[in-house]
């Protein structure tokens, strides 16, 4: 079918064509609600009539960006992406990615698992609730996603077959070089402008230039070092959750990148939520959670990157015979090392762009008190600077979390 | 027109029917002989029968490796990344790159300049020919192929565009992999094994851990990094060269990889043929000219790099008014010395690759007196060992002459 932009009346018609929807459903009789939070895309639940339980999402992407509208023009090719990500990482670990009951690229749409018990990550954690599996949950979906779409895994021909499938991503693409490595840190119309005049803070970032010469570095190694298939945009906002259940959502920015970034911009959401606490609700209790949290996520990330890798046999990097298991050994543990330094440069990126770029998060820009909210965006400046400048120093988790401490 | 193998009958028919031939011509009497150098692909001289001067060459890839046969089977698509290197180079810098008066995918064939004033450079060094204009030439070359096509110069998406036409050039890049940076550091069929066993040296290679964890990684650097559009395969025997004028050819190996990996290429063969000229003719004024030649060269390929990126503006990488200029000059001569380092650790695997692995360099494996054979590979080992474990170490070009000049 051609493509055309879908009402809450024409996506029925359109579901009901289909044979995987119909079977989903059982039934002719259902309705779609559109679901209004999305930035970029319609969202529509769709359900029985009779019986709401069963439901699922439907998702269409127009070209441009919804929350604007038609005069920003955003090609609805993001979808084809968020469509082949969804289908990789699926395939890949099942657990934590929602399914896909069907998904057409001509149409940019996709309809999905509804998550009806799971909230947004961001939301739970502002509220300080505590998730006890998440870093058991989000170390394994990291280290299998990206250990298993990379050259260590993969023979040469997959992995260039990979790429092939994720190259032309390259409006999203664009849009992180744009706004987490470029704009946010200079005087540019898509900052938060009334944020950023007579800020101090503001402008002594914007005149950092050692600051500013280690993010150009780190933009270079986001736009040219092809690691891994990356989620792209792996902030607590993407992450659907409950106590008991851990589901990555939103792979739209999906392309074959470098390792640290995906683990970097988690470690930046949950230090953003950490200096949120520190500052808003001054809950100690919470901030050690979140410590012991980023410290578990990481190191369990490293192991199981590195258990996986055990279990693989003969691929683009290893040729079977090639070295002794001792020096490989090392071989691995320095490789990894390495991701954790380069998440850490990465999440310094995206916690400073977060302050006066485009997109703020909720945990600091939505401090009302603007006492308080300079100071939580001081705190931020601190973190990233350091990790920004030292992350190729960066030898342990603990001195992660010494970083993150002395700054308030 | 569907493939299919041409012969010296078949190719005239074929030829004539193509108009860019008929103008070139501008008659249709001519003939072709077969050129029986290539190993990989079939080559005719095509001349008017009347004035042999006006001659072009016609190449075409058969999906077979033509040195061995139909049992070695090469698919013929490595034409088609000859023909948009070819393509891409030209139009980045016209001087250096054989004139293409027709080319076609679907036939794997490619009409071009014959460069009958010019002989394979590899021989020219090994008569001891010193090339005066070389340095300035190939750096030219070097710096303006990848400059032009690196994400310093490009846009994000006119850079993710070229990555696309080469991406799937899997077969070559593959064969780098394996006969670069595996095969010929292990016990392998593919090596000259003739040559391998108890031969001292190659056991102790084979051994030597440390050397090959820093191969391994500067192997994932290859498969990985992906700075700009290489040559992929530029040594000395790549080049047609005499007094006045430079040519490179046979880019099918071409593919957006790591900017080192040429300027390491390139280097590894002018080392190899310092080994011979040190070794057998003890030629010490010539040996005294390459290594001038080596320092000429890289110095003028990071002075070039350099020109081509100050006139650049509004790139993938850098947005106007990010930085200040000082600041980034720094960044911009950090960043050239990063590419020396890493051809220096390139070359060191170039270099040792050639001793036993398959496809031997003249300059060494040509050596028939047994003794000194052995002491040229023993020289190349050690300058091949020094580039691979300090290449990070590098500061400049002298470092480098300092390790050849030593090694003897």
């Amino acid at each position: 079918m051609d493509y055309k932009v879908l009402d809450k009346n024409s996506v029925i018609e359109y579901l009901l064509e289909i044979k995987e929807i119909k079977n989903f459903f059982e039934s002719e009789e259902i309705e779609a609600k559109e679901i209004g939070d999305g930035n970029l895309n319609f969202v529509y639940l769709v359900s029985l009539i009779d019986n709401p339980e069963k439901s699922m999402i439907v998702k269409q992407a127009v070209p441009y960006l919804r929350c604007v509208g038609e005069e920003f023009p955003l090609s609805r090719e993001r979808m084809t992406y968020e469509i082949r990500a969804l289908d990789k990482f699926y395939s890949i670990f099942p657990n934590f990615v929602p399914r896909v009951y069907y998904s057409s690229e001509e149409m940019s749409l996709v309809a999905m698992e509804y998550l009806s018990n799971h909230i947004i990550m961001r939301e739970g954690l502002i509220n300080r609730v505590k998730y006890e599996n998440f870093s058991e949950h989000i170390s394994t979906y990291m280290a299998a996603t990206l250990f298993y779409t990379s050259s260590l895994s993969l023979s040469s021909v997959d992995k260039r077959d990979l790429m092939a499938k994720f190259n032309q991503n390259v409006e999203l693409c664009k849009l992180t070089e744009d706004l987490v490595f470029s704009f946010a840190f200079m005087e540019h119309e898509t900052n938060d402008n009334a944020n950023v005049e007579s800020n101090e803070n503001a402008q002594k970032l914007f005149a950092d230039r050692k600051f500013k010469a280690k993010v150009l570095g780190l933009k270079y190694t986001f736009m040219t070092q092809s690691d891994a298939l990356l989620h792209g945009d792996l902030h607590t906002g993407s992450i659907m959750i409950n106590s008991d259940e851990t589901y990555v959502i939103d792979p739209e920015f999906a392309f074959v990148g470098p390792f640290g970034f995906d683990v970097g911009a988690l470690l930046a959401n949950l230090v953003n939520n950490y200096i949120h606490h520190s500052i808003v609700t001054k809950d100690e209790e919470f901030q050690k959670w979140l410590l012991h949290v980023i410290k578990d996520t990481l190191e369990k990330f490293s192991e199981k990157f590195l258990e996986f890798w055990a279990e693989s046999k003969e691929t683009a990097l290893l040729v079977d015979g090639y070295l002794d298991s001792e020096t490989l050994d090392t071989y691995k543990n320095n490789f990894v090392k390495n991701i954790l330094k380069d998440s850490v440069g990465f999440a310094g990126c995206k916690i400073a762009r977060r302050i006066y770029g485009v997109a703020g998060v909720e945990e600091i820009r939505g401090i009302n008190d603007i006492t308080l909210r300079r100071e939580a965006e001081a705190m931020a400046l601190r973190i990233a600077r350091e990790f920004v400048m030292n992350y190729e120093r960066i030898e342990n988790t603990d001195e992660i979390l010494e970083i993150i401490k002395s700054a308030r």
